[in-house]
């Protein structure tokens, strides 16, 4: 009997990439994975709805509703925040949900509340196997939360430099985004004419509803850093750049210990994290349609400092390929199946 | 035993996109397919010289020798035109040479002095497998002639008018593509500031080197076009629009065949050709990174002409996509095998 | 007493054009040209609504209504089509208002109820002072109608041949726009995550608003063209590149014309249309924030066919630009004032 | 008698952006400034070498000699670093030398020969009359070197948090920069189908050359501060996007000092830097083809840190218009003549 997957949200960006992933999935080339029900919101019933996608030319886009998604062994929820948990609750418990939106990720309600301005749904297993003690986790779970692109690229970035030490807990992170972050809604400041051809800050100073989810995660070791992080909005498509700059301890160095080896070290047989050579920095496009994380790990002696650069492809290890390595970890698949490794590039 | 598989022009964009189709081709992946040596020109020596391939991370780019080349089964040829000949000429004849450079495509000697400027060195099958007989001649031979970007994009897009007789022989064709058509040579006029944000038109009326092959092609029904290609360079990485406009005859018309369905009819089959449902429009982006090519067909009543819109990425099915279509036919496996469908999108 | 100037749509882009153009015209810099009321229609009620133009920071944007521009000399109107007519009827006769939009552009009533589905609102002195007598009538009426973006470079590019016989009847236009084209009005399919990386074509095969202006335009000398008109989008924020082929008639070739010739003779004396020297081609970089069109000539004589390749900015030339030459003409100042004629480029 | 202004390296992007603001200053425009020598280095000779600027069309490009150079009152140089100096030193002290590359831009030749290699030239009058004194300055010399686009956008972002004391001296900067800063020369690593729809950081953790000319602008008022700047490559043409983030010093908090007025305070009567209203964040678009810097000035006060983000066009206010400022000056004319201050946008 082959697992049945339906998606809730289909027709947006992150569904969309999950269709990619899927259709290309060992599992679904042998039949032992079927892509059942596809849902929208103002997309239902639309034909002609996967116009990138001719194998599913024929499908009609259904509802968004408890009924139509029950009955599939995975679920994918592919919504804007907030309706997650209503959906959820009405799904079987046996079902693999996973959430690609924010409504589980946040242990804290309160930061919940002051980021999101409603009630906390809860917390779920948190979909970074890379995290520590995550991979066994969602090995065991039928509920899992997505984490969001930034943190994604924000924590495969620092997680090696707090764990060993590396760094104070002062964090400046800036991170460079492609315009399908924002997902596909209809807004003027994110029309073509509006972004192409320029960058701009946005949600700066702490205010970014990824900003409590980044610190949830550095945190993991017992100390909450201090971060500063800045979003901004670059001319592209896709792919996220994350340059994270925190003072150097002394000890660490004084041990002769090499951050770029620490790295090396702690994402030892790691499948999607690739700690670059010396002299050799990330591009993300480098990584465009890919489950990779590319990491570069510097000194600047004179600033005393780290400087950690990273290139994720928001898309795929930032939503829709960490879903499907969740989905894989969580069913038994091997943790890599169908998740491309080589860039569509240039 | 495994098919082992050399490249030569391997650090190129066409030699980077067969990597990425090899490196996830199911014969690769099952172990019955090798890749062998990569070579290069300019980066013979060069470490690091695939970062969107980690599983390229340890390669050193060898230089391109006939002795490189020599004790692969497969051999594609990704150089500039002129390099093909000398090289194929010492490779054994049970090799499977698969040239993307133009050295072979054309049929009349006049037509290549004409173009090229040097002497022709013959003529291969060519390697576009939905023109009539060319699937065939595909199964028999060890030496392939890859077509244009270019002339790929017009030749489907304009086929079934001229083998049904549905217009007249004087064909406009405006044809937009991507920088990468370009490949990766280092000129000032390539550079992102001067081709962001722009288009211009490039090699008009009749200069391009495209221009005899995709009258070849058209002649293959016996009529040999008159044809007006106008070349524009658009600000992307990838793919081509091809617009084709031409005079109905009158005849079909009458006879109440409807083109889009004698277009359907004739692609019946095609893996990779879609014909899009009326009131559908290609897209560059609905096909980047697959081996498909869109086709919208239209009719301009006052006008008396047939709109044909066409799309395909120029690296995939336009170049190294077709090439390793023509490779799986040659070898034996299925001729979609390793070739993707979904697009990488948005 | 300085001249004062409203714009009816200020905070669109078309606006922002005019108002770019106005704040840098000599008359404002002299203090004979004062910008008056800036309206909008959602805008109405914003603060820093010009962040491109810190001169107007205090200004908040008002209502659209006869009111608010009743007063002025000039009046811009940068509204939907369908809304000028109404507004206009309710300014006084002797206010100079210059129309961007539609509504008064065709002569034909049949045409505009065809194309834009309402009744025809009449006809003014079309804004394109480079056709024949349109110069002439500018200096005499209140009343202008601003040409389409696309007419106005399908028209420079194709006026000459038209005009001195060198084509036959029977054009294709492929004419490739920037995003700013279609306005900012939020639209999924405008989003940048749409359009960034991409062409498609759009509203083809006679359907396009501008279908009936172009042949209107080209109809001048008496003979109506049959026109095959593909509208395409790229990624970039400004210009269009018009590529138009037509059968060349054969008297004028064999009596020696030499159809660049012929060009340049014929805009001999026009500021802002430029007919490039042999060899050079047009780029919609050169022209970017300009007035100017660029036109190249060449002859296809394999095809037998004349191409015309021509640039405009659609803002510039093709909307604002052309707006400001024709108060310019109608006001009684230099045609050129305030008009660049250096591109911002690269 | 008009002064006379000659541009060597006349072809790259900053020669053209001089050329475009030289063309629409009103000393050219009443006949008071003359554009005489044109010169470049492997485009001697060209023809029809400024598309871009009709104008221009029948100049013929002149090689960089002393010879070529001299006679003019204003010499403009815009050439690769390590050869201002030779030419420099060959032109009258009378001749006003205005100098674009970074010859004469550090004090401090230890810093000028690791960064550079070579020997010091020598110090100039430093071309950013923002800075403390140096207006005053620039009036009595005939020598400018004017500053590096990284040195203006990240100066104007921190200099009054420095001279007001309100930040500790370790100093965090991501600058996200188009391509167009990286000059006209043939590279592949910027060719439009490596730059396009992809970020990357280059020369990082200290490596960049104006690394020292950031830290020697900010030890202006007695302080050097610690540094760790991270250049990232966006695509698009123009426009530098500082984002600055730094320790808040407690104290003038707790006198009840707003950041963001500190710096209106600081800046006022500065025509180009304009410090934004509350909640408005820069956009590199909104600067495009001006001599604008744009401040936001905020406050994280989780992290206890100020974030400022500055955009400027690298081309206009980081090169060109910069050296126009200069020139207006040392000259003796109104300072914001020829320089626009609304741009080209969308």
């Amino acid at each position: 009997m082959p697992i049945t997957v339906a998606i809730a949200g289909a027709t947006g960006y992150a569904g969309g990439e999950l269709l990619r992933l899927l259709l290309g999935h060992p599992a679904y080339l042998k039949g032992d994975l079927e892509i059942g029900a596809l849902t929208g919101n103002s997309s239902a019933g639309q034909c002609n709805a996967f116009p990138a996608a001719p194998a599913l030319t024929d499908r009609v886009v259904e509802e968004t509703t408890p009924e139509v998604l029950s009955g599939h062994d995975v679920v994918f929820l592919c919504l804007p925040h907030g309706h997650s948990a209503r959906l959820a609750a009405q799904l079987p418990a046996e079902t693999l949900v996973i959430d690609c939106a924010a409504d589980y990720r946040l242990s804290d309600p309160e930061q919940w509340r002051r980021y999101y301005g409603s009630e906390h749904a809860g917390t779920w297993p948190y979909g970074l196997p890379e995290m520590p003690g995550q991979r066994e986790a969602l090995t065991k779970t039928r509920r899992v939360a997505v984490p969001g692109c930034f943190p994604t690229g924000a924590t495969l970035a620092l997680l090696p430099a707090v764990a060993e030490g590396l760094i104070e807990p002062n964090i400046t992170l800036t991170s460079i985004t492609g315009v399908s972050g924002a997902g596909k809604k209809a807004a003027t400041s994110l029309l073509g004419a509006e972004t192409m051809g320029s960058v701009r800050p946005y949600n700066t100073a702490g205010q970014h509803r990824h900003n409590p989810e980044i610190v949830q995660n550095l945190a993991c070791y017992g100390e909450t850093p201090r971060l500063s992080f800045t979003p901004v909005l670059a001319p592209m498509t896709r792919g996220i750049l994350s340059t994270a700059v925190a003072p150097l301890k002394s000890a660490p160095l004084k041990s002769g210990k090499n951050p770029r080896e620490v790295y090396a070290e702690f994402y030892r047989g790691e499948p999607f994290v690739h700690v670059l050579p010396e002299g050799v920095l990330p591009n993300t496009k480098n990584v465009l349609g890919t489950n990779l994380c590319q990491i570069a790990v510097e000194i600047n002696e004179e600033a005393g400092t780290l400087l950690i650069t990273a290139a994720i492809d928001n898309l795929t290890k930032g939503t829709a390929g960490g879903a499907v390595q969740c989905m894989n970890i969580a069913v038994g698949w091997e943790e890599v199946a169908g998740l491309p490794t080589v860039a569509v590039t240039p």
